[in-house]
């Protein structure tokens, strides 16, 4: 759990994930060489803005996991406006820097007007981003930090990158704030490789339907609904392949596949990953189970898909 | 009335609307040959999912014509999500199937939290799709059915394709619930035959604006607005036809046309379609004369635009 | 402040902008030929509806400024629905024109339902477009009307482009009502030109953050969040400049920025505008400092980024 715990601490909120982004060039030029198939790893600013895209082999699937989280910006006086949708809390333990250098405050709640603030030392320079101050945790059993969502769907790619001998990996943006990276992503892996199969890798909820420890999340559906015949054929591998999962419904919630779903190419999409508790807070939780039963998953799927 | 009335008992719920596909498809094989201009039929999985093109002649205008409905999806224990906005009434008959054989249930709603739920003889299985019993009532006047939003918008562009000249008629997926085939059908259309002008074969609702029999609806604008000088030419065009029309102004309410406004080409749109009672309700109610007028406007509308 | 007041005037709510796409084209045509550089006219109505592109010189940087403003369309009887998201207040002059001849009437607002009507001498044809009557006023320091949004973005261009060397100046549609112009013009200016870095030539409002009079605002984000890294180079050349200007930061609001961050292209964009007072009422109110400071940094970001 090294690998995820590193990336839990590196910042970058929506609009700003150049670090990660840097993070993971490092990590695929220094561990890329040594996986069963070195991939192609596309990385063009002028192109693809902060995003990274590994190519292994002749692709018919793409895996999407974005870099971005929820998080603040400082607005006037000692406001703050969300990026995204950040569970909040008074006294929140939040970090960042600006040109008087670094931060760590801690949030407050208007219990009135659920107005969002800070508590500091000093004022903090307009527009500067904020983002949970991460307090790691493993058990046996778990781990516990603020961003799971996504640093997981990301170190669930990279882990799978390890093995793969087919298939796309995109690391996307702003996928916590409306989106807008992923339009461009999957225009360029269609056009390039033909390829229109998607898997979200990302994390979901704990309700009273999806449970820690149960193993692995395939949604049938959230505010939007995938085609109903590819989730099918993802829902049948899952099957054969007696890796532990559970099938979630909801009517709310969205993920990067809003933006394939929306976009002018026939992409089928379908969302698979481990849920979580304490969603968008300081304290999101993953049973371990279903972390290894989430890797096992992608491995089978873009085998056979 | 009786292709509608196979049309409204056919299940095709967004996102599974491959049953509705198939009976087009067959369809058209069946009766194309015999139309005055034997359209091109353009399906492939791999490109247009399970959307249909018909395309006449050398065409300037496009037709598009939803096939999915509204409906429900089983949630856990004995929850319902909405497909797209229902009406939801205690005591409404939905059906549908899973592995478990054949389902015919009714509709809960809980007075106080207005929860969806379903009352059954037995568990229905995660992720099934339910849809109303189609009731198919027809009198000298009138038909009432659920689901003639949109089949018989389907069964317009079916019947104008008897006759039809020059013209694409577009039958897409997912209008009920945010969208997704539209952007690639229209892509198609326009990269091929450089077609922009479109009409959207689909129903709207009675207000006090728009009276049952008055005549096929022309909207001026809807949630959205299209571009006047467009709609201008169309309504010159119903007017120095002679048939029955109606214009309507609303705020609310969209259609596939969204798809063509955000999408990155200068499409031209409008809605023209017949007003029903009952919306998105089992009990859905159209009068024959707006019915006999949209398939007329319809004609004069793809021979003059 | 003539060509201001000009614009100002004529009316051209979203969806019918075109007698604004005409005064544009006339303008240009009339004194493009002694600007600096005269650049190249991209209007063709089937490719770009009602907008209009100006090309200087090898641009780098497109400046998007939208023609539409806000107003309302009458419904049935004397009810109005809103064009965009006009402030409302009974007595608001409101002025249109339908096959009977021009209007002058008020807007009402029903104080129990927040329904919006009309008193005027007849009734107005359903369908018809009415927006605020220009009443323009201006004093040493300021300048006051309606539909300073988004005419003195319009304004700002036409200046900017006495003087530009290189750059794309487009000419938007619909931006007050969703949008739906921008991804063809962004299509074309990236697939033409490999642009892809944009400003956004618009109003903003005054907030507790930002004042009249102190110079024209560069906004670090609003309902969306612009990359980082292209907002930082804005803010280094800006303060560099020495031009005045201030920073917003807003959890709410868009602009035609919406379309380029969800295009499949990998727009860098930021707003850079004027701030106002009376935002989308009758007495939009604009302090010339900024309208001076919004030009001026406009000449000198069109040639440093």
């Amino acid at each position: 759990m090294q690998l995820l715990q590193t990336l839990c601490r590196i910042p970058a909120p929506s609009g700003e994930e150049a670090a990660l982004t840097r993070f993971i060039l490092d990590y695929v030029r220094q561990h890329g060489p040594a996986w069963r198939q070195p991939p192609l790893v596309v990385h063009d600013e002028a192109r693809f803005q902060d995003c990274v895209l590994l190519v292994f082999g002749q692709p018919r699937t793409a895996v999407f996991a974005h870099l971005d989280s929820i998080g603040f910006t400082v607005r006037y006086g000692r406001e703050l406006v969300p990026i995204g949708g950040p569970e909040t809390e008074t006294g929140y333990r939040l970090v960042g820097c600006d040109s008087q250098g670094d931060i760590a405050c801690t949030l407050t709640v208007n219990e009135e007007t659920e107005a969002l603030g800070y508590e500091f030392s000093r004022d903090i320079e307009r527009g500067t981003s904020l983002t949970f101050a991460c307090e790691f945790r493993e058990t046996e059993t778990t781990v516990q930090s603020c961003y799971l969502d996504n640093r997981l769907g990301v170190w669930n790619a990279l882990r799978l990158a390890e093995t793969l001998e087919h298939g796309i990996i995109a690391f996307s943006c702003w996928e916590e704030h409306g989106g807008g990276s992923v339009p461009y992503l999957a225009r360029y892996i269609y056009d390039t490789y033909g390829v229109r199969q998607a898997l979200i890798s990302d994390i979901t909820w704990v309700t009273e339907g999806v449970q820690l420890g149960a193993g692995c999340v395939i949604s049938l559906r959230d505010s939007l609904i995938p085609r109903r015949g590819y989730v099918e054929r993802i829902r049948r591998i899952a099957e054969a392949s007696g890796v532990p999962h559970q099938l979630e419904v909801e009517g709310e919630g969205g993920s990067d596949a809003k933006d394939l779903q929306r976009s002018d190419m026939p992409w089928d999409w379908c969302f698979v990953g481990a849920p979580e508790d304490g969603v968008h807070s300081p304290n999101e939780l993953i049973d371990k189970h279903d972390i290894a039963s989430m890797l096992q998953l992608y491995q089978v799927l873009l085998r056979e898909l």
